[in-house]
């Protein structure tokens, strides 16, 4: 790290560039759970954790913990991180930023051989994205207590299970229960992401404060109409379960539209069975909504106007429509008095604080009835992109968000 | 046939079932070019027309042709008759009904020594779907003098070429130019047919007269937008191209409802590239516009109005438009005369006259130009499907179709 100690931002994203040429595919950014490649930066990662002054170990489900003590034994922990894989074909902040951001904190107060009353707790979660099982989050869900051993039987695409990789990777499967925290030596659980989205970019604000993870619904939806010959049968005399499904996913942009920003809905999943032809009316069209927002009650409340939409549109049109939520996740809320420390924090670096909610999920909403939640969002340039190469974050915003949490840390009384 | 000549519906209903017998896949129909299935059916029909008076055989192409002569051996030829291929899965009534309708017609005039001033030529084309070669229309391309000697090259799904297959069936290919008739000896192309749509059967009518076989143009039409997160990327700020795409689709179909039955337009196949994923903002969808009418001026007004109004979705969206028509072709009027004519006869059997384009393209459209062209339309029932195994037609519109038919015949002068 720099020899001043708050010129985080140019050793972070140094620190960021070094994880990313850790890669599971040249060519690109892509680290899985429990790979090689996982332990070689999960190594980097506990090296960086034990010059800033922590101890710090893998556990037993393959994430790297470091600790730094705190003056009063008696006090709960702070906990603070984000995960260290990525999905395929990555950026190179999604999750990494948070962990060393949080290293970065921790070895500022070494550095200085301060001593916060609280200890710190960094987590580098060995899984968030579920690229390798198809489950997600299986770090933070095991520190909140909420690791169900059924996944230890999932395999991967090559048949091997988490039971046999955790093994394999020098993990004691029977040992993660114990993994679970105490919500009583927990203080609060601070989480520091790229927003992954455009709002800060778009307002010119290097930071945020999360009022909330979006909760979400999503449906599986199916528009019966009648397949009948495009040259045949008259425009009145269609059942076009295409065009009955376009004047729904223009109903859903409506309304969340209308929402004040309180609502997101998306269909980003949209076929016609057996691909259609083009001189065939299309008789049945599948598409899934996705829909979030930060609030529970106003998602419920909208899923409801929103179905009730697609059956007027779809009898209007004399389809059949076939609606079936499949997932149902709560919002997890950030805890209102983190939020205002959070801000008074920002408002202190002489920045302007802008509350927004995250539609993502992050691990910071595994943790929703463990400990309060705190989460720090920082600028994503190029429009917003993320889950791509085209990440990025600049230097500056790294160390004004680094600068932001290492006052909320000392804050945190 | 039956022993009252004019009783004819039956005996057709009855011929269709026997050629639909006549299958190259167990439980369905499908009958292709050159197959010994292909050879089957038109030794039947051979059988018939022979039966019925007529000098008949297989000419170069495959299809089969039955000769009834004039009394005027100078006055041109009344041709009549539609294809005895089919699609895969097919009904019993498309194409073959125009086939079994004229040699019904002759039979009568031959059962009652009757020969008119003009000959009638009956014709059972081999190829009008294009299933095998992926060129459709072959046989009455041949006829009309449009068969490209290119497709002689054409392989079907096992690298047989369309010369090989013809040889194989015993056809020539180098005859095929000389198949061409001679328009000075054409008096009209007359072509009786299953509707393939609902017209008919919505307006309790068993017949009526085509006014044209609609033209069409294909576009292929790409939107590109902004792939983004569904939870991060706030509805105002998005350029999603599915809501872009599906407000065209509706436009499509808003601007061909308006048109007062002049114009159908359908999109048929629309996809999202790799399919999308429920959680991501479509960044680039693909769909296709099928549009048609009978009259090519009002379709290509209709399509530049359209791709006006998509562009202009696509700019208020920030989207972009790629909008590629790839396929013109013009429509091919019927000749008023002979609309008139067979309205005369159609009202000489009680029934109300109505006229009607034809969606779908037939083999009467490859004489235009050639010769005056006439086309019945035969009401088409279970909300009139085609290229179905439900596809109906009962005995009594069959039998009234054939009345109207063999009324022409005789009235033609």
């Amino acid at each position: 790290m720099p020899t001043n100690p708050d010129a985080f931002g140019a050793a972070i994203l140094a620190r960021a560039d070094e994880l990313a040429a850790i890669s599971e595919r040249p060519g690109m950014i892509a680290r899985s759970f429990l790979t090689p490649q996982h332990r070689a930066a999960g190594e980097k990662i506990l090296g960086w954790m034990r010059a800033a002054g922590m101890e710090a170990g893998f556990d037993a489900l393959g994430n790297v913990v470091g600790r730094y003590a705190g003056a009063d034994p008696s006090a709960p922990w702070i906990l603070t991180g984000s995960h260290m894989d990525t999905v395929v074909d990555a950026g190179r902040y999604d999750g990494l930023f948070g962990i060393l951001t949080a290293i970065a904190c921790v070895e500022a107060l070494h550095a200085k051989g301060e001593r916060l009353r609280h200890g710190i707790e960094v987590i580098a979660f060995g899984d968030e994205e579920g690229v390798r099982f198809g489950v997600s989050m299986m770090g933070s869900k095991a520190l909140a207590g909420r690791f169900d051993a059924a996944t230890l039987q999932q395999r991967d695409a090559n048949g091997v299970s988490l039971r046999e990789a955790l093994r394999e990777f020098g993990c004691d499967p029977g040992a993660i229960a114990s993994l679970a925290r105490d919500p009583a030596k927990v203080a609060v659980y601070v989480e520091s992401h790229i927003e992954q989205g455009p709002v800060l970019l778009d307002e010119a604000l290097p930071v945020g404060v999360v009022t909330a993870i979006a909760g979400t619904t999503r449906v599986r939806v199916a528009v019966d109409g009648e397949a009948g010959h495009a040259g045949t049968v008259p425009m009145g005399r269609r059942r076009d379960a295409l065009a009955a499904a376009s004047e729904m996913v223009l109903a859903l942009e409506a309304h969340c539209a209308a929402s004040g920003g309180t609502l997101v809905g998306t269909v980003g999943k949209l076929a016609i069975p057996g691909e259609g032809a083009i001189n065939v009316i299309p008789g049945r069209v599948e598409f899934a909504v996705d829909l979030r927002s930060g609030e529970d009650a106003r998602r419920l409340e909208a899923l409801a106007a929103i179905e009730a939409r697609f059956r007027r549109i779809a009898e209007a049109r004399r389809t059949r429509l076939a609606w079936e939520p499949f997932l149902h996740l709560d919002a997890a809320p950030c805890d209102p008095a983190e939020q205002a420390r959070l801000a008074q924090c920002i408002a202190r670096q002489g920045v302007a604080v802008r509350h927004l909610p995250s539609g993502a999920g992050h691990d910071a909403m595994q943790f929703h009835g463990v400990a309060p939640l705190a989460m720090l969002f920082v600028r994503c340039g190029n429009g917003g992109v993320s889950h791509n190469p085209a990440e990025t974050m600049t230097a500056e915003d790294a160390d004004l968000a680094t600068r932001v949490l290492l006052d909320y840390l000392r804050a945190w009384k």
